[in-house]
């Protein structure tokens, strides 16, 4: 964002409050991020009776009509974070189209930017550090019949070297798909920070798609552009647990990865937190390192699996072998926090080990990338 | 497309006047994509005056409001093609809200949808065949002084093998990056198509970024997430050319290839052309097949480079080592057409052998996607 920054302290400079329209968009982008943090929007509707933005984190806020019908709105300064917008004009919701920069959430596309700190750049931003590369990789698997597609994350240096790296795997919500961690989460932002600056050990992020009943995300499929939806025919039954052995036999056999527990970890957020802590589980001589961002923690009513059975059971085979880091996260105003309350009262009551992280706010991204900002930095030391 | 099809094939059979809107958006996805291959747009705007559907190919027009506030508009039936829309309520530009696709040309992004065919999927659609890799890879280049991103599409197969491939260089126009021939130009799923139903090589498909200003598309870089634009500091002046060895070596090195000139190929549109008619003349002995597609042929008033001196000289030197294929592909609209006769009459001249493929219209995607399935079946036989 640094260029903006100059632009706009450079021309705060010079302006005149008549010429301060060229904040507003155009060539430097819009929203137009001032040097105090605090946003300005603007858009166009010289017929609009009523303009809205729609911010995450914010309560909607009615935008201010300038004589020449352009509605502008300049926020409170904003903490560093990946914020989303829209503006509603008359009662339509309408993106940003001076900003190409948007994100998907289900079937909600919303525009986006980010903020950086006054010192150092948002974790989630693209710095100048190397960065490693992505891939959309269709693997085989057999338990499902059929080729699936996993979003990989490969650390800067592995091309050029011949070192076997540790794997991270790191699993999406409902609603989600292999596409979640990479755009919403910015995990390849995260993770090229973290490494470069020494706070993290480069990994390979394997970021599959949960989803048992699709093939890869919507659009990247023969059912054609269709509208995303929450609603699966196979949904936390089991059976991405029980398949999850085709996606590390792929990763194992295709990268060069440790394939010892001490260098295999595995997380994910509310549906994939609950696949997360099932995987484990169940394989309890697999992954060094557990982490569970707001998790969903019970099987819905009616579910019935081996996959689910004697949980206390399997978790004290799981700990007798010790995992190295099994970390809990959750915000206090989360739906699934009674859920884990009552989680972490079972771990506590057989003496169980683990990491609590308690936020505020609820069952959000902003939640998630900061989970795992926190996460990372603990694994494979 | 198929699923919407078929819902909408039911439901048209079972439908009322008044039942009709469910046809309109809701879970099958927004534009309704009818039987008979006409679609129905639609959107809640109840405050509006007038609402205009802006659309590729077709001329502008003013949709039909419903009591309910809803503005809906049905096309004639839509020829097999990839389709861009936006509406403009009350001259405020407008996404589709309810369709989670777009894609971003420059600095504008519009919603988008396919049309297949009768009795056959679009060749632009992802359909039920063995789907190749993409990744986005991050290269040094010595010659520009940074790490630069480039697109590497992988054909199915590739990673289960120890085959070589041949290698295809596909370069975008002046306002695209390495995402455009990904997005814009659907290369994956056309490769995916023509290499399934044996139409084409299995090849391997590197799609670099050809603005030696930056490193990597807009959003992807330190910059952050700036406002995308046409203008380059650097721009057709011979430094793309100059440093695509870069990009080879990177390639012939990290990937198995093979490294003769009847198994590599090179193709652009626009500058893309441009580019690709000078690296394959400066290296004569490099590029089997070569495509222009609505190519950019002669140099900018007042730039100087060696490597646009003495064309007719180089090409005389190309063509004594006969590449395979000299592809040339102009819209009769195209504001390029007129460089392109000039060139061919050139070429004619020197009594220099190449492929001529006419179509209608102008300097547009919908002509380069049609260049590429031309061009494809003819590379590495």
């Amino acid at each position: 964002m640094k260029k903006i920054y100059i632009a706009t302290l450079c021309a705060a400079m010079a302006l005149t409050a008549s010429a301060q329209q060229e904040l507003h968009g155009g060539a430097n982008g819009t929203p137009a991020i001032n040097q105090d943090h605090t946003v300005t929007f603007s858009i166009k509707a010289p017929e609009a009776k009523q303009v809205v933005l729609h911010m995450d984190y914010q309560r909607d806020t009615t935008m201010t009509r300038n004589t020449d019908g352009t509605w502008t709105l300049t926020t409170a300064p904003l903490a560093p974070e990946l914020y989303r917008y829209n503006f509603v004009v008359d009662g339509v919701k309408v993106l940003d189209t001076n900003n190409v920069y948007s994100i998907r959430d289900v079937s909600t596309v919303m525009s986006a930017f980010i903020i950086d700190g006054d010192n150092s750049p948002c974790p989630y931003s693209v710095t100048n550090v190397a960065h490693g590369n992505v891939a959309q990789v269709w693997y085989d698997s057999p338990t499902l019949g059929m080729k699936r597609r996993m979003t990989i994350y490969t650390p800067a240096g592995y091309e050029e070297g011949r070192n076997r790296y540790p794997v991270f795997y790191l699993l999406h919500g409902s609603g989600g798909d292999e596409t979640a961690w990479l755009e919403h989460g910015r995990a390849a932002q995260i993770a090229d920070n973290l490494i470069a600056n020494g706070k993290a050990e480069p990994m390979i992020i394997v970021m599959p798609n949960g989803n048992v009943d699709e093939k890869a995300a919507p659009g990247a499929t023969e059912e054609g552009l269709v509208n995303p939806t929450f609603a699966h025919k196979q949904w936390m039954e089991g059976t991405f647990e029980s398949s999850f052995g085709d996606i590390v036999n792929y990763v194992d056999t295709h990268y060069r990865t440790l394939k010892t527990k001490r260098k295999r970890a595995i997380a994910g957020l509310s549906m994939g937190g609950y696949h997360s802590l099932y995987i484990s589980a169940n394989n309890p001589s697999d992954y060094g390192y557990v982490g569970l961002f707001s998790a969903a923690i019970y099987p819905m009513k009616g579910v019935k699996s081996p996959i689910y059975d004697d949980l206390e059971g399997k978790l004290k085979i799981q700990f007798q072998q010790r995992p190295r880091l099994y970390w809990i996260g959750i915000g206090e105003d989360d739906f699934l926090y009674k859920d884990n309350a009552k989680y972490t009262r079972m771990l506590d009551k057989n003496r169980i080990r683990y990491t609590y992280f308690e936020s505020t706010g609820g069952h959000e991204w902003r939640n998630w990338r900061k989970y795992l900002l926190e996460f990372m930095p603990q694994l494979f030391k």
